[in-house]
C-alpha cells in the first residue's frame, strides 16, 4: 500500500485520539531532536514522533503505522552511535514515556522494567534492593534500556557479566503487525519451545520492539577494588589479563587498555586527572576486582596478585585505589578518553573485536597501517581488552581541517576492517550495524549468514516497515546486492 | 517431491558413493540402535543411517535427501529423554564419526569440536589444558557435544557457569538446503548483525544441523568443596540458596536439592552410599563452592558461611567432604536418585522450571495434589534447586503394576504442568520438547509464540525436512492446530 496524504491525515487523527494529542509530535521543532544523533552524522526525517505510554498504545500505534504502510523506527535515548535510530520517513516511535519499574524480586534476583527507563534508574532500582544490574557504559544517565537490549549492549563489566543479551531472562515485544509476545519470563531454564527473545536481542528493532525485560541481578559488591598498571605493551597487557583471568577468577570485573596517547590527552584535557604512575609507559591498563564475598578483602587480593605479577615481570608499576574516591578517579582516566579525544580533534572511530590472543598484533599492524596512510595521524586504540573489544579511533593529525580527515572514514574504515576480518573478527562489537556499518556487513559478512539474516527479516517483517534500512538492506530479487 | 523406491535406490547409491558403503546402514539390525531410545518409550523406524566423517559429507548428505524429499533427523550419542533423535521415517543423521578436537587455545580459552565429540572428551580436553569446561551432566560418558548444543542442556554448573547456550561463542551448522554456515567465531562481542548461532542451540535439529562449535573455557578450580546440609523445608532450602549466593557470590558452584524419600532411596539401591548426616531431616541440599584463586580455601569459606546459616537457623545440620573422596561420595548421595529411583519401580517424570520464588508453594502443591490424586504415590521431586529448576518425578505406587502407572502419565502431566504454568514456570526446563512435550508446549505456549516458532521453521526449512514433528507440529492452513 502506497501512503497518500488523506491516509496519513486519517492515521494521524487516529493516534492522535489513541495516544492523545500531545503524544504525537509533527512539527519540525518538535521532531528536531527525534531525527538527529549526538553525533550528528545522521539526519533523518518523520512524519511524526509518536510517545505511546504502554505497550498497549505501542502495539496500536505499530498496527495503524504498518497497515497504512508506513514504516516505524523505536528510539529509546538516542544515545547510539550507529544510526540505528534514525529515520528516513514513516514514523518515530520513542519509548521515553515507558519507564515503570514493574517489578523487582530480590529472592528472584530480577528486576521487570518497561524498555524507556533510564540505564542509571534500573542501577539504582537494583541498588535499593541490595543487588547489582551489572550493565554499564558511558551513556548510562540517558540512555534507555530498551535501547541497550535492541543493541545488546557492551560496556564495562562485560568480563564478569557478559552482554546485554547475558543479562536478558525475558521480553515483551511489538510485532511488525502489531500483536505483543509475551515472553516475559524471570526463569533461569527454560527449554520450551525455540529461545524467541534472542531474535529481538541486538536486532535493533529491526525484527520487533522490545517494550519490557526481565532482567538478571546479582549481588551487590562489598568490596571493589581498582588499579592502574603500567606495562611495556599491549602483548605484556594480554600476558597479565591471561593471568589475572586465573589468579582472580570470576573476581575480576574489569580489564580496560589505554595506549600512551590516550592517557596523555586524557591528562591534557580532562579536568582534575592526574598522572597515576611516577614513569611513562609502553601501554596501561585499568583493572577492577569485587566481590560479595564478606571475607573476601578485594584490595588485599589484588595487591597480592600485582604483586605476583610484578615479581614475574609482567608489569612495570601499579597504583591500587585506596578509597572509593581514588578508585573514581582511576576510572576517570579511562572514561575520560571519549571527551579528550574530541577536545583532541576529529577522529575516525571503529567498535571491533578480534580473538584474545590477536590483540596485540591487532593492536600493532592496524596502527603501522594507519599511520602508513596518513603522516601525523594519531591511533587511539583503548577499551575494553579483556573482552577482545578495542575502540579503535584515529585523532586527525594535528592542523589538518576535521572535515579533510573525516572525509578519509572510508579509506581509514576499509584498512581498519580488512585486518580485523583477516583475525577472524568483528567490525561491529559492542554498538551495532545501524547505519553506519551496513555497507560493511554486507562487504565482510559470511554470504550464508546474510540470506540467513534476511530470511529471518522477511519472516518476521514481511513488509519491511520496522526500522527499515538498518543492519541489512532490503532484500531484492536475484543475488544478494544493495537495491 | 513424493520419494519412491527408485529414487531411493538412487540416492542410497549416492550416499554410499559418497560418505563409503560402510557408513549408509540400511539392516534393521544395524537400525536399531538408532531409531530407539534409552527410555525405550520411543521406537522410531528409519530408511537408512547415514555416518558422514565431515562437514563436506553432512552438507551432501542433507542436501541429497532434503533434495529427494527425505527428511533428516540428526542424532548425536542418544542419550536424550524427549525423543527427539527419534526418526519418524527418513533418515537418521549420526554425528558419531565426527569427534576431532579442531583446536584448542589457552588465552582465548576457547576450543573448537566437532559436534560429535563426547561429553567427556571435551572435559578431559579442557582440563588437559589447564583449563575447565563446565557444562557436565550424568550422561556425558556418552552424550556427545553437539546433542548438547541442540538442546541447551543444562546439568549440574549451570549456577556459576549458564546453561550451553551461554558457553557457545560459535557454531557451524548445515541448513536444510545443504548450504554450510560458518559460524565459528571466537568472540566475546560481536553485534555484527543477527546473532544467528542463537536460532540453532536448543532448536534440537529442527532448524539447521551443528557440526562444530567454539566454546568457552573456564579457570580450572584449584579449590572445591562439597556439603551435604540437611534443613526443615524447602522453603528452608530457598532461604539457605538466597543467603548463600551472596555470601559466597560467584564462588558457588552447584545448589541442588533432595527430598528425603530422594535420599532414602539412594541408601536403599545405590551400592557405597551412606547416611551422610546423623538425624533425619524435612529436606537435603547438596552445595559446592570452587574458585580458581589460590588465596581462596574453599573449604574454609564454606564451612563459615554454613556456620553462620547454621546459627542463623537456616540450617539443621551440614556436613562437609575433607577430600576429593568424600565429596564425590556425597555427590553419588545425588547423582544416584535416577539410578535408585528406577530400581524403586516405575516412574512418570517432569522436567520443570519455576521462578526461584516459587520453588517452595510448587513442591508443596505439585505433592499435594499428585497424592490426592492417586494413594501410594511417592512424589519425588529433586535437582537444580539454584536453577529453579526440579525434575519432578513421581515413583509409583509399591505393589502396582508399572504399565498401570505409566498409563497415568498423562494425567499427571496435565496436575503438574498446570501447576507450573500458573506460576509462571516452564514445563520444558532442561531436557528440551522432543515429541514428548510437543502437545504440552501446544497447550501451554503463547499463541504468538508458538505462531514465531512456526515463522522461524517455514523460514529456514520450508519443506518441513530437518527432523520434522520434533518440537512442534507442521504449520497447516488456517488456525493453528495440530494436523
Amino acid at each position: 500500500m502506497t501512503p497518500t496524504a488523506t491516509t496519513h491525515d486519517t492515521l494521524l487523527a487516529a493516534l492522535r485520539d489513541a495516544l492523545g494529542p500531545r503524544h504525537v509530535l509533527t512539527e519540525p521543532d518538535d521532531l528536531a531532536p527525534y531525527v538527529t544523533e549526538t553525533r550528528k552524522l545522521f539526519t533523518g526525517s518523520a512524519l511524526a514522533t509518536l510517545r505511546p505510554g504502554s505497550t498497549q498504545e505501542v502495539a496500536f500505534a505499530v498496527r495503524a503505522c504498518t497497515q497504512a504502510g508506513l514504516s516505524v523506527v523505536p528510539l529509546g535515548g538516542n544515545t547510539g552511535l550507529t544510526g540505528a535510530g534514525i529515520p528516513q520517513g514513516g514514523v518515530v516511535l520513542s519509548l521515553e514515556r515507558m519507564t515503570r519499574l514493574r517489578a523487582i524480586d530480590p529472592v528472584d534476583a530480577t528486576i521487570t522494567v518497561e524498555a524507556g527507563m533510564i540505564l542509571q534508574d534500573v542501577q539504582d532500582a537494583a541498588e535499593r534492593a541490595g543487588l547489582l544490574f551489572p550493565l554499564s557504559y558511558a551513556s548510562r544517565g540517558s540512555a534507555r534500556i530498551g535501547g541497550g537490549i535492541s543493541t545488546n549492549a557492551g560496556g564495562i563489566a562485560v568480563v564478569a557479566y557478559g552482554n546485554a543479551r547475558d543479562l536478558v531472562l525475558g521480553l515483551e515485544v511489538v510485532l511488525a503487525d502489531g500483536r505483543v509476545w509475551n515472553g516475559l519470563r524471570a526463569l533461569r531454564k527454560d527449554n520450551a519451545g525455540y529461545d524467541l527473545k534472542q531474535l529481538f536481542i541486538g536486532s535493533e528493532g529491526t525484527l520487533g520492539i522490545v517494550t519490557a525485560a526481565v532482567l538478571k541481578l546479582y549481588p551487590k559488591p562489598r568490596s571493589t577494588s581498582v588499579a592502574f598498571v603500567g606495562l611495556d605493551s599491549a602483548r605484556a597487557a594480554l600476558d597479565l589479563f591471561v593471568f589475572l583471568r586465573t589468579r582472580m577468577d570470576r573476581d575480576l570485573t574489569a580489564f580496560e587498555y589505554l595506549p600512551p596517547f590516550a592517557l596523555g590527552i586524557v591528562l591534557r584535557h580532562v579536568p582534575g586527572t592526574v598522572q597515576p604512575l611516577a614513569g611513562a609507559h609502553g601501554a596501561y591498563a585499568l583493572i577492577e576486582a569485587a566481590s560479595a564475598r564478606p571475607d573476601s578483602d578485594m584490595r588485599e587480593a589484588l595487591e597480592s596478585a600485582l604483586g605476583e605479577a610484578l615479581a614475574q615481570g609482567l608489569i612495570a608499576d601499579a597504583t591500587i585505589g585506596a578509597s572509593g574516591a581514588q578508585n573514581t578517579a582511576l576510572w576517570r582516566l579511562r572514561e575520560g578518553i571519549p571527551e579528550a579525544q574530541t577536545r583532541e580533534g576529529a577522529s575516525i572511530k571503529h567498535d571491533v573485536s578480534v580473538p584474545l590472543s590477536r590483540l596485540p598484533d591487532f593492536l600493532e599492524q592496524a596502527g603501522a597501517a594507519c599511520m602508513a596512510e596518513m603522516p601525523g595521524l594519531r591511533p587511539c586504540g583503548f577499551g575494553h581488552f579483556g573482552d577482545g573489544n578495542i575502540h579503535f579511533n584515529l585523532s586527525q593529525p594535528p592542523g589538518m581541517p576535521a572535515a579533510d580527515f573525516l572525509a578519509e572514514w572510508g579509506r581509514f574504515n576499509r584498512i581498519v576492517h580488512d585486518i580485523v576480518h583477516g583475525f577472524g573478527g568483528s567490525i561491529a562489537a559492542e554498538h551495532g550495524v545501524g547505519l553506519i556499518k551496513r555497507e560493511e556487513l554486507e562487504r565482510y559478512g559470511d554470504p550464508v549468514g546474510l540470506d540467513l539474516m534476511r530470511k529471518l527479516k522477511d519472516a518476521l517483517d514481511p513488509e519491511q516497515l520496522l526500522n527499515p534500512g538498518k543492519i541489512i538492506a532490503r532484500r531484492v530479487a536475484g543475488p544478494i546486492s544493495e537495491p
